[in-house]
Formats: structure tokens, sequence, C-alpha cells
């Protein structure tokens, strides 16, 4: 159960990983007020650490929408200490996973809370308000999803690869440990069914690692498919490179062309009716287009609050042409 | 499994609950060698908190002879700060209990390691090496033992009763759960053993909260009653008021008189030698010497560093004074 209000109808989803997902999402909540928003976050990368239960990316979510994340490393919270880290290390301790001390805060009370039977959509919806933030961030549903990454040197769950191994083994398959049994969000689903529904829109998260585990839940997967409200994605490509994270590094180990063109076909026009390729990729519309997914040529880079702004807005836009 | 060398043959045992106890280890410590002196720690107090395996008596021995301890609040350590306590605070998560952030880390790391199947013993040992000090102390037991409060409003565990309650309700009943099947740690079997032992001491802490769960071990109250070596208790008692904490209370609340007569009469000449009772006390000593048990009465408060070394060396040369 979620206490998220009955009347709660939002009039667009967005699907988010962590950073690229978040800036987005940023983006979004200056476009939208907290009613017309729902943002579903990816749990795939959420693992136990110190005994804690730790979704990243719900939190990055979370800091960055009610802005006490950590502009400088993209990840975590501003005004934060080390202490306990540090002496954890010291004590010689696993410190390979860097928590800091207002982060760990909330890995506890999460954790307290999960352990006590409360479901980590109502906690992270606590956490939302604990934050001073009306927004609705989600996690697609309250069963355990894991990322499990299949490397060259062993299978390892998704922050082993990414933050132990720094994304250094050759990723060779991707499991989403427990998806196939999950059950979508009954609010989730509510709003998917919903005929006022104006868009959802896939943020520029990595395909394969922040996306994909939401839509590895099998009522997700279908619901999208059979949405009547315009499907948008936003590439996290420009030209080879992405935005960041291992997005183009993982795509060429599982022997895909490196481009925006196979962020389009991945998600195919099952998923998607159009998606927002980077100006610098232009030549790839034809190729797109013949998918069946329609196409928005802009600059995707997010780093200043206008430029996030634009780019939500525009989404928004393209999404609202395609429903025309 | 312990660390311990095996040729650790310490001279003399002390028993020790929290802060009363360490204070009298502290003075130990400074009159006898690491190869001397093994210190054994009550366990009963033990709790999980926050999803942590708490040991705060093992903790507050590890700090106060490492120096490390906080002097102003007599419990956790110097130079503490309390982010993370803070934002919990701030989420609405439970904050009765004060757990600093360089302390928590010692309960992440003990946390961590328990869980991964190491034994208190062995991780207590680590922490002291961690700490830089090199005096042995050790759990009773690496079992699970719990001291659950019978009170007016209900059954709870001790920190409930100590920490959240403030020692506030009336207590009708004590009990040491799991001590009836724990396993004396054979390296604290074979120092009662020893055949050079030269003393086990009783530490002033509350006989029924701090050293009752150690002696509720069968193991160890049968090697104790064994000892070749003297067996002397300091008294918390000066007279029908305790050092600190709810000895007195709870002396009063189990029908017992409040006053180092008690004290002697719960240990017996069964398990104690002599008993060293405050100058305040001196006319205890013929009912006292009447139970079998002998008496050494001296100063027993111990606020200076001076006090507690003092206090330990009378502790040792009356244990001596009783072997000959």
């Amino acid at each position: 159960m979620t206490a998220i209000s009955k009347d709660f109808c939002p009039s667009h989803i967005v699907l988010c990983g962590g950073i690229g997902g978040a800036k987005l999402a940023l983006g979004l909540k200056s476009c939208l007020g907290s009613e017309q928003l729902m943002v579903v976050g990816n749990v795939g990368d959420d693992f136990e650490h110190w005994g804690f239960k730790i979704s990243p990316d719900l939190d990055t979510l979370v800091y960055t929408l009610s802005g006490v994340s950590n502009q400088e490393f993209g990840w975590g919270r501003n005004g934060e200490t080390w202490t306990v880290l540090e002496e954890v290390s010291r004590l010689g301790g696993d410190d390979w996973f860097r928590l800091g001390d207002r982060d760990l805060a909330v890995h506890i009370e999460r954790s307290t809370r999960l352990d006590q039977g409360e479901t980590l959509s109502k906690v992270t919806q606590d956490l939302c308000k604990a934050f001073g933030l009306d927004y609705c961030i989600l996690p697609p549903t309250d069963d355990r999803v894991r990322t499990i990454v299949e490397t060259n040197v062993g299978i390892m769950e998704f922050q082993e690869y990414f933050v132990r191994n720094q994304c250094d083994p050759v990723v060779t398959d991707l499991r989403y440990e427990g998806a196939e049994k999950s059950r979508l969000l009954p609010d989730i689903s509510s709003a998917l069914l919903n005929p006022d529904l104006q868009s959802v829109i896939i943020s520029p998260s990595n395909p394969f690692l922040s996306i994909a585990p939401i839509l590895a839940i099998p009522d997700f997967q279908k619901q999208l498919a059979n949405c009547r409200a315009p499907r948008v994605a936003v590439s996290p490509m420009v030209g080879a490179r992405a935005f960041k994270g291992p997005t183009a590094k993982i795509m060429g180990e599982l022997g895909y062309e490196i481009s925006s063109f196979t962020v389009a076909s991945y998600y195919s026009s099952n998923l998607i009716d159009g998606i927002i390729i980077d100006t610098d990729d232009a030549d790839l519309v034809p190729r797109i287009e013949k998918l069946g997914i329609r196409t928005y040529v802009t600059d995707t880079l997010m780093n200043s609050f206008d430029e996030k702004k634009r780019l939500a807005a525009e989404a928004i836009q393209f999404a609202e042409s395609l429903g025309e």
C-alpha cells in the first residue's frame, strides 16, 4: 500500500535511473505541478551494505528533487560529512562504497522500517515528505528486483560492478533477478491506465542498467505497451558517447552499435512512440524513423538548470505532438 | 575461537559491567601488565538497534581502557559527533538510544563481522587492537545472553528499561535469557583453571544487571565456585546509595536490604572469599564476616585516576592476603 491520495492522477510519468534521470526529473518538476508528475525510480541497483538496505537511485531522486543533492559529486548529499565511513575504514571495515553520515541516516531509517514490514513505496514517500518534497517518487514495485551483471570476471550485483569494480569488467549479460515475479505497484498501474495520462517519458538513464529493470516487471511492460498516452524516450547518447557512466561501454560489450539508434531499437516501437536525440546525431533520424519511432532532435546536454528545464519542456511538447 | 595466544595465562581476572566496572579495570590496567590481566565484560546488556548488534558494556571497556571514552558523559567516545543521530531523528526515526557517529562505526563493523559468522570474542579482540589496546577484553560467551527485566509495566530488554524508560519502572524480577544454555569461552575456562591464577575480582558494577548475567553462565558459576584463587568483590554501594545507576533502586524493589550486606550475601561465600566495602559501611563488617566472607574497608569512590589505581591495588593486595 502506498500513501498516495486516491485522487492522484498524474498526467505525466517519468522513468528514471540515478543521476541522468534525476536531472530530467528536476527539469520536469519545474514544468509540472506535484499533482501532475509521477516519478518512477529504478530499484535494480538496490543492495545491502553494512547491513543496510540501500536504494541509490531512489535516494538520488529524493535528494535531487528536494535540493539537497551534492552538485559536486553528482551523488550523495550536500554538506555531507564522512565521520562514520572514516572510522569504519580505520577499524578495517568495508569502505569501498562511500556512505556519508547524513546519507547513512536515510539508509538506517529505511532499513529499520522495511525490517518492520513497511513497504519501500511507503518509506520512499515518507522520505519525500521528510525532505519537504510533495512530488511523488515511487519504486516500480515493492518486491525485490536486482540487476545482476555477468562479466568476464564473474557474476556480480550492480554496485559491485559499478562502484567496487568501477565498471572495469567486460559485461557479457545482464539479468534482472526477481523482476519476472515482481508485482507492479497498483498506483503506477492506475496511472498508466488513466485515460487522462498525457505522456510516459523515459529519462536519459542507462537503458540496460537503469530502465530495463523497470521494464522487466511484466505488468509494467505490458501496460506500457498498451498505454494510450504517447511514450517518449530521451537518449543518453551523444554520438558514440553517453552523458556519463558505462552506457557506451556496455553497449559495445553487448555487441550493439554504440549510438542512439541502439537506444531506440532497444526500447522498440512496442514501448516508445518517439525518441529525443542530440543534434550531433541528426543523421540517425531516417534509420530510427524506419523502426516506427518518431524523432525529435535537440541539444540534450543538461548541465545547467535552464538546460534541464528546456529539455523537459521539449519532452512534454514532443509527447503532446505525438498524441495529436 | 578467540585470537588469544595459547600462552596467555593471566594472573588476574576481573568481571565488569559498564562504567563502574571500566573504572576499576582502568585502575587494574595501571597495576598489571597486559599479560597479567583478563577483563571479562557483561553481554546481558547487548541489544539490536537500527539493525546493529550493540555491546554497550564491552565497548565501554574498550573505550575506557584505550583512552577514548567520553569523560563528560561517562559513556560513548570522546570528540564524538552526532550527525547520523540528528538526521535519523529529523527523519522521524528512533532516537531514544544516543549513538554517536564514531560509536556507530564500531557497531557497523561488529555487526558486519558477526553477520559473516565471526564470534563476538574475536571481533572484540580485534576492536581492542584497532584501538591500540593490547589488554584482553572478552565476553564470557559467544552465545546470546540477554538480561530481561520484568517490571510493573511489562517485560522489557535491558536497554529499554535502562535507557528508554530511564529505570523508571519497578523491577519485579530479572532473567538472563539464553544464559543457561550458553557456553563459557574456553579461554576464560583455562584462565579460571590455571593454577597460577592469583585473583578473580568482581568490579563494583550492578550485581543484578551487570555481574549476574556472567555468573548465570553455568560453567562460569561452577568454575568460579571451584576456583582456587581468591575471589574478591568490590561493592558498588556506599551506605544505601550506589556509585551510580539503579543498583539501590532495584535492590529495594526486589525486597533486599539496600546495602553492601546484600551485595555480599547475593554473591555468597560460594562465589567470593572477600568483599571490599566503603569506610562508611564499616559497621557491616561483622554481619558480612558471619556469611563466611572476609572484608576490607576502604574509600571505594573512584572519581580520579589515582583513586581508581589505589582501589585496584588494594583489591589485588586484599586477594593476595586471602590466598596466604
